[in-house]
Parts: structure tokens; sequence; C-alpha cells
């Protein structure tokens, strides 16, 4: 990256997976945000901690169970002190679970607790962190348009989430309270969309591909190495075009 | 209605409004349904009761409350064991609560009570009635096509469930968690079509419009006269080209 993506920027479910390698491509970049938040339900995971540990200048690991209220409200205020004043520019929610199985193995407790992970949590962080986004964009006093050095929330999201995809996909995913749970934050996003463009704050989803971590297996056909670098290209790219929309990795638009 | 829209169906939320309506116009039909099951959470309710005494005959009002699995349960083993044998041809998922408010008024708690009715209860009662379905689609032996009056699930969803229309409606209702759970209610919708697609069950969400009830409130445009009179016309002419999608009460395509 020729320019820093933004000053500062929190990353949510960042002891493994995406979310960690999002943190390590943005603190290696050639010019790193200042701020790095990585956001881990258990803030002693290893992985993240190393990272912490090369770039400790950079990354400051905050404790973050996005299925407690308390516990992103607290997140929200250590990162209020952290910034000193300043707001944060960038949220990217990728903290999410899946739950899978057949109709027959899915009950009540599975897609309560899949929805309050996927879909009650951003909405959570986008609230409490909400008038740090603002200040983050009112730093930029004569820009009207929208990015995400500016201020902005990404939803991490999945094809999957595609109810008119569904008829394509559903019989080699069923998946029901994880499809059921991400097309609920499809509308959280195109929600928080409208509900903050008066604020200057760019609000969308993002699917990053079928990439081999611990959620999407190995056979998937993406590393997270490249499916993080394009999804840091798309999101370097975004304007207000793109507030309220569903893109893939490499910027394609996917259908709600 | 000139001929029986079907032998029997389940409406869920028949205590007021458009699901009283509902059964109140299918018992009231020239041709009505051998069996309606009247599904309640509270099976003593005055109006509910008061319909199933004037059509004792036809009218059987169930405990049903959507929020719990055991209740939903043992609404199954009622209905299968007074259908004798038979299959179940329609159910109707009416039942669904909305808590309005802005971001702000909007916490964890609204947000899972909201999907728990209107998500998991009609995701637990296609559960737990799929063999009574199953068993309806299996009567007609020389059918290969899909109806309401062989084998069905009626979703009722809302306009504000489409997020691409979001933009257009959200400032006048934001209503957070409604909105959250009934794109949820469509991508369940589009997985059980898939699902019971091979069983020969139609599954498809249905928008009764802005409606004169308790949850629309008076200045609503239709009364619920009007609104359900047309909904039956939708649902009497469905087929399998309609199952997996979203429909107004005027039978119009609603886009996801």
């Amino acid at each position: 990256m020729a320019s820093r993506i933004c000053d500062s920027v929190l990353v949510t479910g960042s002891n493994r997976g995406i979310g960690l390698e999002l943190v390590r491509q943005l603190a290696d970049s050639p010019l790193p945000p200042v701020q790095i938040f990585a956001g881990c339900r258990d803030p002693n995971g290893p992985r993240s901690q190393e990272l912490a540990q090369k770039h400790h200048d950079v990354i400051t690991v905050v404790q973050l169970d996005t299925t407690s209220p308390t516990s992103i409200a607290e997140a929200s205020k250590l990162v209020e002190a952290k910034l000193k004043g300043k707001g944060l520019n960038l949220i990217i929610n990728n903290a999410g679970v899946n739950i899978p199985g057949s109709l027959v193995e899915t009950g009540k407790q599975e897609m309560v607790d899949v929805f309050t992970t996927n879909v009650v949590g951003p909405m959570l962080i986008a609230k409490d962190f909400h008038p740090l986004l603002c200040k983050a964009a009112a730093q930029f006093p004569h820009q009207t348009s929208m990015s995400c050095s500016r201020s902005a929330i990404i939803n991490v999201s999945t094809l999957l989430s595609s109810i008119k995809r569904c008829p394509e996909n559903f019989s080699v995913s069923p998946m029901y309270p994880y499809r059921v749970s991400k097309a609920a934050l499809n509308m959280l996003t195109c929600c928080l969309a409208e509900d903050f463009r008066k604020d200057g704050i760019l609000v969308m989803s993002l699917h990053p591909g079928w990439v081999q971590t611990e959620m999407g297996g190995p056979e998937a056909p993406l590393t997270t190495l490249e499916s993080i670098s394009s999804m840091l290209k798309v999101i370097t790219s975004l304007t207000e075009k793109e507030s309220g929309t569903l893109l893939d990795w490499e910027g394609k638009n996917i259908p709600w």
C-alpha cells in the first residue's frame, strides 16, 4: 500500500484466521496505521500476543467478547483512552461463529448463539463506538466523501449471506444458523449505512472468499494471505457509493 | 373462493390482527378447510375463543407459544392427533413481534427477543411439523407441482425485510430488531424452500401490506379485511415457481 489505510483501526476476532491475518498485514504494511486495536475474546491468546510483541508500538490487544455487552462497553472505553482525544477511523467486525448442521441438528440454542455473536455483537459495537467514529469523521472537516481512512465499519459477511444465491449453494452448505445470521447482518449493515450517513461514516459488508482458516477448512481455494491482501485493496478503494453494499474480496457486488 | 384452499391449515398468532382475520376468513369461506388450527400463545384469548365457538366443527384453538420449543413440540403432537393419520396441508407463520426504537434504544435483549419469536419460532415449527407436511404432500401421489392445497409454509414477512428497499424506507421506520429479524426470516424461507423441495413442500414469504392492526396502527392504509382477502387469493394461486420468493398481498415480487 502506497498510502496509510487509516490512522486507527479495530479488528475483532483477532486471535486467529482472517482477523489475525488482517492485523498482521496492517501492521506489516509500509505505512501502517498509527494504532491497531486487536480485539480478542481471550487477550492472552498466543498468536495475537506474539504479533503485538513484534509491533508493540502499533498493536494494542483489547479484550473483546462480542457476545458480552459489558465487554464491548469496556473495550470502547479502553480504545477511547488510548486514542487520547482522537477518533477511531475504522472498525472491521470480523468476529463470527458457525455451527454447521442440517435442520434436524439445529435448535433454538444454535440459532440464538450464532445470531448473538454474528449480529448482536456488531450492532453493539456500532452503537458503543459510534461517538469515536463520529469524532474521526469530524476530523476531516472539509471532506464530504466517505472512506475507510476517514470513518467506516466493515462487517465481514459471506457469499452464503445472499438470499438470492441461496438456491445455488444451499445443498452444499445448508448451515441454517450461519446463513440466517449473515443475512441478518447484511440488513444491519444497510440500516447502519442509512443511520450513519449523516455522520460521514461508511458502512458495508465484505465477503472474504472461501479461505483456508479453522472455519473455512483446508480445502478452501484461498489462503488467508491472498484473501486479506485483496480485501485490504477493496477497503482502501471504498467511497460513499459502496456504503450499504455487499462486495466480495475482489470488489465484485453480491446481490442481497 | 370457488374451491377449497386446502383441507387443513395451521395459523400462528391467531389471537388478534392478521392471524385472527386469516382464521375468520378461512372459516367463513364458502368451502372452508375441514380443519383450521388456530395457534395462540394464550388459547383462552376472547377473540379466538369466540370465533372457535362459532365454527366449533372446523376451528381448533391450539396453545402455541412460538418462543417455546416445548410448546411447539406439544402443538405438533396435538395437531397430529386431531388429523387422525392425515397430513397438514398449510402452515401460516404469522406470529411475530416488533419492538420499535432507534439504535440507542436497542440492546441485546430486544434483538434476541424479536429474533426468537420472528425467526426461531418459524424454524422450529417447520422442523416439528415437517413430517405432517410431508404426509400431506404424499397424499397427492400423482402430483409433481406444488401448491398450498397440497403442502406449504407461508412465512408472514414485511416490505421492511427487503435489504434492497432499506435505503428508501429506513428513515421512516428504523426498527432495527424487526428489520434484522425479518431479513433473517427471508433467508430461512429460502433455505426451507430448497430443503423441502424434494418433499413437494412449497415455502415462501408474504408481505401483508401495512395493515390497521395493533402492530400497524390506525393510520395504516389497508384494513385487515382487504389485506387478508388479497393474501388468500395469492395463497390460492401459488405454484412451485413462487417457492423461495417474497411477494406482497397483491402477488407482486419484492426484492431481497
